[in-house]
């Protein structure tokens, strides 16, 4: 973990000369306001060396005119898909993170695809999914004989994907169809697809571009023994053409609600033959004469292992809707202070910022961005550990016992991105987020994972008096469940509010209370003689859902507060990250305000009063930092590509000329005879009912 | 209003041999479960004569290639445009709604709006926006002078559009900067944008077709006197030839979230010439000579008629809101009902919609469909009935108070649209539906107008001691202010929940404690010295805005519960009426919950349980309705156009023939060569930081 920290440590130093000055212009009004330095907070939250890292990837797309685009222009799929793959392959070219250095510094992966997904999570995806996806699969689940693949992603001789999902099948990865039966007398594995319902279905990459493909089937031996789904390389285009190879029917699931650079698509496999080598088999292997082999004795553990792949995907995922979070913020506030509307008088405007309703719909998601980008940073270095202890063949039982919190973690802090509204590029940001609340799971259903965890300890510490001790330590208080349970709330002042510590202990009251009231439901649901798929099935909402909802806010909240009280962060950022910190709180908390009083924890008129005005009065506080706060988490204007969010804030201006920079917007259409000469005879193809 | 119920009541004829069957499949399992006769329930909430004209007008559509489409097809923004045009001329050829039918019948006219919504929101406003909006807006702010701008808008010889936002104003309609200047020598009005910030811009059919604009601008007589805010016709383009005229410059505002069929544009005005005829001049009128004449005393009356467009507009919004929500509703039924997923055993998969938690996410949003059907339908025949007593000249009290309780009835009701989630079409639906929330007002806007009606009052009833009676009698039960003050949640069995009556009586509560919250922090903010606009700033979030949402769900709520428990309301449709009543009213109450522990209408543990067990209860006992329900809302496929909520309920076969069946699926990119010989040298354009 040293070196982790050490990265932490860098972020500490000043650099307030190496951080460019933000042009002047009307937003200077806000940012002359502001009760911090926003260059000592960038380098707070980011440090030199990853600023440094930014700006330079930043910097090279700008000056590289592959990479230049028009907001709002209008790219036809297959133009776009071309231009994304264009893009891809200039990255392979540009190299920005050698392999040492993704081994050196872990850390700066995570803001090199912060950078690529800030331009665009089309070009991003479609890069990770071959680099990561499938190259850190083929080595993460092969073995020594599959070195010749990655070295082929590498350096994109092949071009991969990774086929999971099929037609009829997501959530329910054990229930795959697809078949790789095993024949001994040639030594192939023949992969099959049943039906259409089993072909491969909404992988990315396997539209236009993989050659290659990682696919999961159930694996069969020749004496027709099943031994569940394992995954295989296949190749699926050649590479010399790009045209289907034999017995592979492979093709584009078309236009999607975003990131329509990436070609998700089908493959249905008609008995293709492929060597017997090209089973990824750290999880099992078939010997030439075919017999099944294993380390594993227990075919779930097996199973959960060959899945692994997927838990660094879901720290991903609520890292990418941060990123899309800070970039709708960035155009949402810059925008708001900028926007007038109204004023006291009839002639005197003022921005849209200084309404109360504005700063309540907007300043929380500012809080939560702030909260969110340390839990996300704080969570990858709890996985890169944990996926060091992994490879180091870590047996102890602290290994095994992090990846269940991490899981836990994983599970739930994927639901926790949040919404946004609607103005330039917030739309595209929209329908580019929707897909994170499918892939990996459904959001509903990996939520169960998470109550699932926090169920066993509590069953655990009841029955063998476990006592409850966690690698991350997020469970600990569980330990004093008694105690919380008789806390109550207790502030009666907005000053004692202003304390993140007032939500933090909420939470801890919240997260025992429902796990209580899940334990019971369950209990209750069980005792009816429901079975435990029904009992499970029927606790979930108000129950189940609400408690790993409330576990996971409750980390988010409690990581963020010790940051804001850890005496190395800086005295001159502490107060403006204290408000932002009890603001998320009190905000996230306040959805749940019904349990609260339900279970007693608050009762009469005052308490939700309090909250209410804690909340508005933080609002109001901030309202004033908010500029400042986003130019510390906003890209360059290149990157985010909207008008109405550029740094100089010239709202009017930069909407002005970049309409008027679109093509043909002064001609008229091409088709103007049909208005002007071939006119309608109203009622012509009248037809009585 | 007699000729309207007499369309009600023609609802309760049968007509079962008049409705097609729809097509047998795996959706069959759930339809034979269904508690009531879907073809009842058709003819319950539509009638025969409505449900012929509906079908007519699809089946019409469905017909004619020039409206047959793909789903997903990728059409370039000029395609559609184009396409659109094309199809909304020869909606003037089919002329489906002839004028005499509007009169005699005006229900009418909402369910033709909502058959091309289903269809194509972008084609039915681009066809709206010239022939009501411009059309209407002439009709009814002018005089005779005017007759010959709505002929041509009837036969299409003109098109037009609305013109009333500009770049730097939306909400604020009063600042808007467009000035139209008298000039008695020539006897004509001088328009002219004094810069680019004012610009007319956002507005339908200005993009590329638009020949004439009803334009506002501030009206100058030539001693410099502005009058205030007029509309104006104003020629745009040649309709010989489509090209701008001499002093506007007009264009396309380019790529929009959705809705692209349709042209939004902008128009500079450089001292454009009209003659004095084209002002509108309901309002006002200015003579020859140049003075200023107008019936109004009062310039903020007369303000307040010149926008009278904008309040069908938003009573409109209501509905289109609700059409989406049927469409998207259709396909996530459907879909759920077919698409299985896990299983109590390993073996056997269940359909999603068996899940509680599916359940739960979904038919909440069913319940509030059926509650929106007959809230905007009852609501559209008390606007008819308005529209018809000013068409009539009525000047009675009760006419201007029933155009108070419209407005703050229409006001609150636009916001009431729900959100949804994600499917086929899915994406479409809500980036169509976004502009919704914000056209004619952002709805945090309107609703302040909604709550500073409720506000009046409760302060002509405390100081003036007035009666509490309206019109539509949406406020009447104020007068029991104090024993509904007084009134506590009783229930304690589900038994009891069940009663639609128990929501009602809690949202009588809400919106009283809201009223009197509202009333004292207006108090307590004006008691600190604030002005009046501060003081209502500041009284929105937590307050004023609860209030108006409150009110208006409140007011659904109590029309369909009213509707389930009229005698006229056939038997055999109740039970399930009943149901979705009380599930709309305990789920939207669910999110006052907070409130009504905080103001002691409930206590304890028990009522919190008791409300979330019922709406769990509603939601099992209405999941094998669900696909009936959705079957009386669903449009023909065609319309639907969406693979995955087909009436056949063959999800996969559907969406694999629909991918099947794109252009170029199967083929490798044109752009191959780029893969296969053009390889990256990795690092080749590799610089050090």
């Amino acid at each position: 973990m040293h070196f982790f920290f050490s990265i932490l440590d860098c972020n500490k130093k000043k650099m307030n000369h190496e951080v460019d000055d933000l042009p002047s212009g009307p937003l200077d009004i806000y940012r002359k306001k502001a009760s911090f330095n926003w260059k000592d907070m960038l380098c707070f939250i980011e440090g030199e060396e990853i600023h440094a890292f930014k700006q330079h990837v930043f910097k090279t797309l700008e000056n590289d005119p592959l990479f230049s685009r028009q907001p709002g222009e209008d790219v036809p799929m297959e133009k776009m898909r071309e231009l994304t793959f264009l893009r891809v392959k200039q990255l392979f070219c540009y190299d920005f993170m050698p392999k040492e250095e993704i081994m050196a510094n872990p850390l700066k992966t995570l803001f090199f695809t912060d950078c690529l997904g800030m331009y665009d999570w089309a070009m991003a995806n479609k890069f990770f999914l071959s680099t990561g996806m499938f190259g850190a699969t083929v080595a993460n689940s092969g073995s020594m004989r599959h070195s010749k693949y990655v070295e082929s992603i590498n350096d994109m001789t092949m071009f991969g994907c990774f086929a999971l999902t099929e037609l009829s099948h997501g959530s329910n990865t054990r229930a795959m169809r697809t078949t790789a039966t095993y024949e001994p007398s040639t030594q192939e594995f023949v992969i099959n697809s049943p039906d259409f319902e089993a072909a491969k279905f909404w992988v990315g990459n396997l539209g236009k571009t993989a050659t290659h493909a990682v696919v999961f089937a159930q694996l069969c031996t020749h004496d027709n023994v099943c031994h569940g789904l394992h995954s295989f390389v296949v190749p699926v285009r050649d590479p010399k053409t790009l045209l289907a190879l034999p017995g592979v029917l492979v093709g584009d699931m078309g236009k999607k609600l975003g990131l329509n650079g990436l070609d998700n698509g089908f493959a249905l496999f008609h008995n293709v033959r492929i060597p017997r080598e090209n089973l990824l088999n750290k999880t099992g292997d078939v010997t030439p004469d075919g017999c099944y082999v294993t380390p594993f004795k227990d075919p779930n553990k097996r199973f959960g292992m060959s899945l692994g792949a997927l838990s660094g995907g879901r720290v991903s995922i609520t890292r990418i809707a941060l990123v899309n979070l800070k970039l709708a913020l960035t155009v949402a506030i810059r925008f708001s202070a900028t926007r007038k509307q109204f004023g006291p008088k009839d002639t005197e405007e003022i921005p849209v910022l200084e309404y109360q309703l504005q700063q309540w719909r907007l300043i929380p998601y500012l809080a939560a961005a702030y909260a969110l980008e340390h839990f996300s940073k704080s969570l990858f270095i709890n996985f890169v550990e944990f996926q060091i202890g992994q490879i180091m063949k870590d047996n102890s039982d602290r290994q095994a016992e992090l990846g269940r919190e991490i899981h836990a973690l994983g599970c739930s802090s994927k639901p926790l991105g949040h919404g946004y509204m609607a103005m330039n590029r917030l739309g595209d940001l929209r329908n580019e987020n929707d897909p994170n609340c499918t892939y990996e799971g459904d959001n509903n259903v990996l939520l169960q994972q998470t109550s699932n965890y926090l169920l066993s300890w509590l069953h655990a510490n009841y029955t063998d008096g476990v006592r409850i001790e966690s690698p991350l330590h997020t469970v600990d208080f569980l330990g004093n469940f008694h105690k919380i349970m008789e806390s109550r709330f207790t502030a009666t002042t907005m000053d004692e509010c202003m304390d993140s510590a007032v939500p933090v202990a909420a939470y801890k009251w919240l997260v025992c209370f429902l796990l209580e009231k899940s334990q019971k439901r369950l209990e209750q649901q069980r005792s009816t003689g429901k079975d435990e798929f029904e009992a499970r099935n029927n606790s979930q909402v108000y129950y189940c859902r609400s408690l790993a909802m409330a576990y996971i806010e409750y980390n988010c909240l409690q990581r963020f507060h010790d940051l804001t009280n850890d005496r190395g962060t800086p005295a001159g950022l502490r107060p403006v990250l204290s408000k932002l910190c009890t603001l998320y709180g009190l905000w996230s908390l306040s959805s749940h305000i019904a349990i609260l009083y339900q279970g007693n924890f608050m009762s009469g008129e005052k308490p939700v009063d309090l909250v209410q005005k804690t909340i508005l009065m933080l609002c109001s506080q901030l309202k004033d930092d908010a500029v400042a706060l986003v130019d510390v988490l906003a890209p360059p204007d290149f990157i985010l590509n909207s008008p109405i969010g550029n740094a100089n804030g010239q709202l009017y201006k930069n909407l002005w000329s970049t309409v008027m920079q679109t093509s043909q917007v002064l001609e008229r259409p091409s088709w103007w005879k049909e208005f002007c000469s071939d006119k309608p005879i109203v009622g012509s193809l009248h037809a009585k009912l």
